[in-house]
């Protein structure tokens, strides 16, 4: 269990470095009662690697990380924010599934809103299986403004605003059934990109399986940002038809790339299972060929012919067809080797690095070969479908041989490549330039994707990497059959300038697929919302509630609780109803002191609100139930905490 | 926001120790290309206390933490698992609160009769505000075979299973509308103790706030535990009637005290607030007295008061009425100072510590004195319900002086008491035997409850300490205006045998209130299932499906599917049916290897399971929606995992 890695400062240097360090506290020289470093060492069995690691990542009380990474909740539906380098988890964001510490989906009216977007064909969708976020960026740089997060299993995207870490925005379209390669943003947040992955009939209609070739499809949105009102914008979105492969990962050219997106994809073999039925299992069907097809999509190409309106419109959705798309020259293929996860540009955006998973190579495509190619029309051929096939060869700066299972590449911005090796369980260094492989570092176990600091902008740190481990098995204490993922903090300057592993950070719920690194100072959060805010508009609520004018009206409508919320009461404190009332209340905290936050249930109504400082929120709901239901903070507020409550009281 | 704290270890003697301590590793001496400790401490700008705390709780990759942490989640409704000293989160454990990671509550229809348990008068109740958990105990030690946890909003227990970490059983009785003094168990997990926190009308029928005093009761339930079954056994279960005071926390009593419980209580006052009905608020009027009530409750003597059937039943629950607790001298008071929280049995059972929150004493108990008052019928008079007082001063030990805010106790075994201090910010320690103040820490911020390895059971470990702060303000980077709690793991044996701050741990999701620490090696988790389980049984599921007998079959009540995953597919992975069927999902996780989970998941179904290793789980839903709907694997299972999918095709 132990780890085995060599010594990573010099003993005999040490004496003498230490005697000038500066840092000798009281009783210093005396040596007596204070523990030993090196009683330490061997008390606590830490190698030197062991002591480097531990102050490379240890935080004292107060410092504040430097990064903050935001990784996919995976089927948790949430987003994960962990501190690097100290590898703490510093909040789970409710994004699709409903969440009572946030207050998220029990009672507050605006969060419900935000939840009520993400159903499908009129159903309630209340979890999600989120893949891939993507912070906003400017100039092809993170601008620490909003994040994106899709969720492949129900065809969704959701909007975060950084301001206050809280969910604004969830968009669908009922054109896709699944997909993966989302959310992946344009280097100026024009569009999020959303692609398709199990290909299904558009809009969801029905046609068997039978029908595959013709009526299956695969599709791409881009989704439309407008960056003054921080939300995606359905009605200027469009989609373009692909054909029915397994679509995956995305990634936006930038820079020299600027204007094009590439799309892996697997299953070119257009299986689709059936073991019941005499066919072979996907997993074998999907993986015949030794080649399949990237897609290289010209969008901004894309965006002028949907402009032009050559459009149909499915599920309320604009899309370009396939033959349209073909004709207009916004999609080419080139061959990719085999099966590839991982589609990722190069900070300069001249070179697109695809890891095939079935193969043993990162094969680096070279944008500038690619767009001669498509300018002079020098097709291998076609596919089925009629998309042309640029030749392969032609097309890549080369090859550089990793090992088994490549999936995923990043970058440090000094010309060092490194991809995640799911099979052989390790992170693979490799030279852009020379295309060769400089270090492989074990890691504990299954590594999926792995994600650097900044490092698929324009700018990457070239400090840290995070290897994102799919399995723990023996990493950490037991916690039962289902078993936490394995973050693992990797320096990129260690040692000799080798990858070091620094730490292993259990993830405690959920299954974070990929994730983004941004600088943490980039971030710019609020402390407090100002009195009576409205969260999802940052505006005054229309019924914020001043102190003093805190009353309970009765309407036609119903009962009206105009409420102020502060340490640590609430006014009015007693509410009575009749069996059977419309009740609205209308909750403004009135603190503005940081940390203030107070919450709001009511016992047996299914109700908690979670009020940051300044927040108003509002909630309706029939007083269904007649009896007497405490109601009270659920947010430990002061000293007098317990004692900030009242009654709901119910008549029959 | 840097630490200031005094070195702990003794500069002038490092050099010798360290060149013996045996560590060197290759190149160690040659000091070429190493990172030196210094230069790191400097870059860091980390101090020696901070190499010390740093080296403490590292733990490098593969090595298991000694010590589990089960908080409860408050308002999350979840129960959150840390490793110390590591003070890594290893796990959320699903348990009020639908959470679709763990495939619990979205279709698993084992999962989904265990939050059906939870419904109030008929409502489903989606969250909880999680309290107090209890680790199950024998002989007054942790046992590590169960933990319980309250819900305070909706007056709810729930019982998990430390074999799988999974929640087996939820239990409530409407007799109550709120509770607090939940969970705290009996030395042998004889009886989980629930007591209510707002008064209400007993069972939920509605009485005006003017009927307080004649109408509103407070009650605790005794909830039996059946041991064999590891489920709590409602027909089994008896409660007693209180008095409408706002009963607080629990403790029961142990070795010389076994056989009784105490409670604290607040709001003797019998305020209810009423700001705009022209009364003052609840935080001021139930902060008038300077003495409150301890329970003191004899439960063994309720149990056979209870046998012998002299109780009524309320809401289907057995409940001893008060006049009956008083004629059976059930219940005694002793004044307690000031609007207390904590009451705190030390280890030995022979002393009660009190933290009352407006009070700057911990007022220690002997529950040797509070014995013979109660033979003697020694009292200093009667409430207004007619429950005897005994005198105060002829039943405490004695008072210690600690500060402002006093809350919560826990022990270390070695003579000392540690307190919370919640105005205070800091943790008080203090000698037992001569109630002298010893040395007080300060925590960042407002703490609430603290917790101790293992530190309310009769063996105290004595090593550890958690601090655990309602709020963080500036202790971490900024992630909105809702912040984490902070964990803060402090050493209770560290320089010159004081108390020193090791940790910050930020709590990402969730308020944790109390917690307990206990040895990992007590916990014995399962790593799988043995093949086909019911997990909700452990024992084989009727439908559990072997490989190669995968079928689909249409029978009267709609299309059973029986279904096997392994990596990389489901047999079958194809499944047909015809709008409005019902289908009976029948999945078996073939797999027997650690940490091969796999998910399943249908597109716009709102299903997703987690199933473990082993594992077999039963679904019920109506096929409403015609359309083509992928499903596939939601864990990242093996380089194929995006291939294992299928479709779920529903003909119109």
């Amino acid at each position: 269990m132990q780890s085995i890695r060599i010594g990573t400062f010099a003993l005999a240097a040490l004496a003498g470095v230490l005697s000038c360090s500066g840092k000798k506290g009281p009783g210093a020289t005396t040596g007596a009662g204070g523990t030993q470093l090196a009683d330490l060492m061997k008390a606590r069995n830490l190698g030197e690697a062991d002591v480097v690691a531990a102050l490379k990542t240890y935080q004292p009380t107060g410092r504040h990380d430097d990064y903050l990474l935001f990784g996919s909740g995976g089927h948790s539906g949430q987003v994960v924010v962990v501190g690097l380098p100290s590898m703490r988890i510093l909040k789970y964001i409710a994004v699709f599934t409903p969440e009572p510490w946030q207050g998220y989906g029990y009672g507050a009216k605006g969060e419900q809103a935000v939840l009520d977007q993400g159903k499908r064909f009129g159903k309630d969708i209340t979890w999600a299986d989120t893949h891939h976020p993507a912070l906003s960026e400017t100039n092809g740089d993170y601008d620490g403004e909003v994040l994106f997060i899709g969720d492949k299993a129900n065809a969704r995207l959701a909007v975060i605003d950084l301001r206050d870490f809280s969910t604004k925005q969830i968009v669908t379209s009922e054109l896709l059934a699944s997909d993966h390669g989302a959310a992946f943003v344009t280097p100026n947040t024009d569009y999020v990109v959303e692609t398709s992955q199990y290909p299904a009939p558009l809009g969801g209609e029905y046609a068997d399986l039978k029908e595959y070739n013709d009526k299956y499809r695969g599709a791409a949105i881009f989704w439309k940002f407008d960056r003054a009102k921080k939300r995606l914008d359905p009605a200027q979105s469009f989609a373009i038809e692909l054909p029915p492969y397994m679509q995956d990962l995305s990634d936006a050219g930038k820079l020299d790339s600027d204007g094009y997106v590439f799309f892996n994809s697997f299953n070119t073999e257009r299986a689709y299972g059936g073991v019941l039925e005499g066919n072979v299992s996907l997993e074998s069907g999907a993986s015949k060929n030794d080649m399949d097809y990237l897609h290289v999509v010209n969008w901004k190409k894309a965006e002028e012919v949907a402009k032009a309106g050559k459009v149909e419109t499915i599920s309320g959705m604009r899309i370009i067809r396939l033959p349209t798309v073909i004709a207009e020259g916004i999609l080419h293929f080139v061959p990719e080797p085999k099966s590839p996860h991982g589609v990722d540009v190069t900070p300069d955006g001249k070179l697109i690095a695809v890891g095939g998973k079935l193969d043993t190579h990162a094969t680096v495509y070279e944008f500038a070969k690619i767009k001669s190619l498509i300018d002079a029309k020098k097709y291998e051929g076609k596919d089925p479908y009629g998309v042309p096939i640029l030749p392969f060869k032609e097309a890549i700066k080369g090859q550089v041989e990793l090992g088994l299972g490549p999936l995923h590449t990043v970058y440090d911005g000094k010309g060092f490549a490194y991809t995640s090796m799911f099979l052989d369980n390790a992170v693979a260094k490799w030279s852009i330039n020379d295309l060769k492989l400089v270090q492989k570092l074990t890691t504990h176990y299954n590594i999926g994707h792995l994600t650097a600091a900044e490092g698929d902008t324009v700018s990457p740190d070239g400090n840290y990497l995070v290897a994102m481990n799919k399995w723990a098995i023996d990493r950490f204490a037991p916690v039962g059959p289902l078993l936490p993922q394995n973050f693992q903090l990797v320096e990129l300057n260690g040692k000799d300038g080798q990858m070091e592993l620094l730490y292993d950070l259990p993830i405690p719920l959920g299954e974070p697929h990929y994730a983004q690194i941004i600088k943490a100072d980039k971030v710019k959060s609020l402390q407090v919302y100002a009195p009576g805010t409205d969260a999802e508009t940052f505006e005054k609520a229309e019924h914020a509630v001043e102190g003093g004018k805190e009353r309970i009206e009765k309407k036609a409508d119903g009962v009206h609780v105009y409420m102020s919320a502060v340490r640590s009461h609430y006014t009015p404190d007693i509410i009575r109803v009749k069996k059977g009332d419309k009740v609205f209340l209308h909750v403004t905290n009135q603190e503005q002191t940081h940390d203030a936050t107070h919450g709001f249930a009511i016992n047996s109504y299914n109700i908690n609100l979670s009020l940051e400082p300044g927040e108003h929120t509002d909630v309706e709901f029939v007083a269904d139930r007649a009896g007497v239901f405490p109601m009270y903070c659920t947010e430990f507020c002061s000293a007098l905490h317990l004692e900030m409550a009242g009654y709901f009281l119910v008549e029959p």
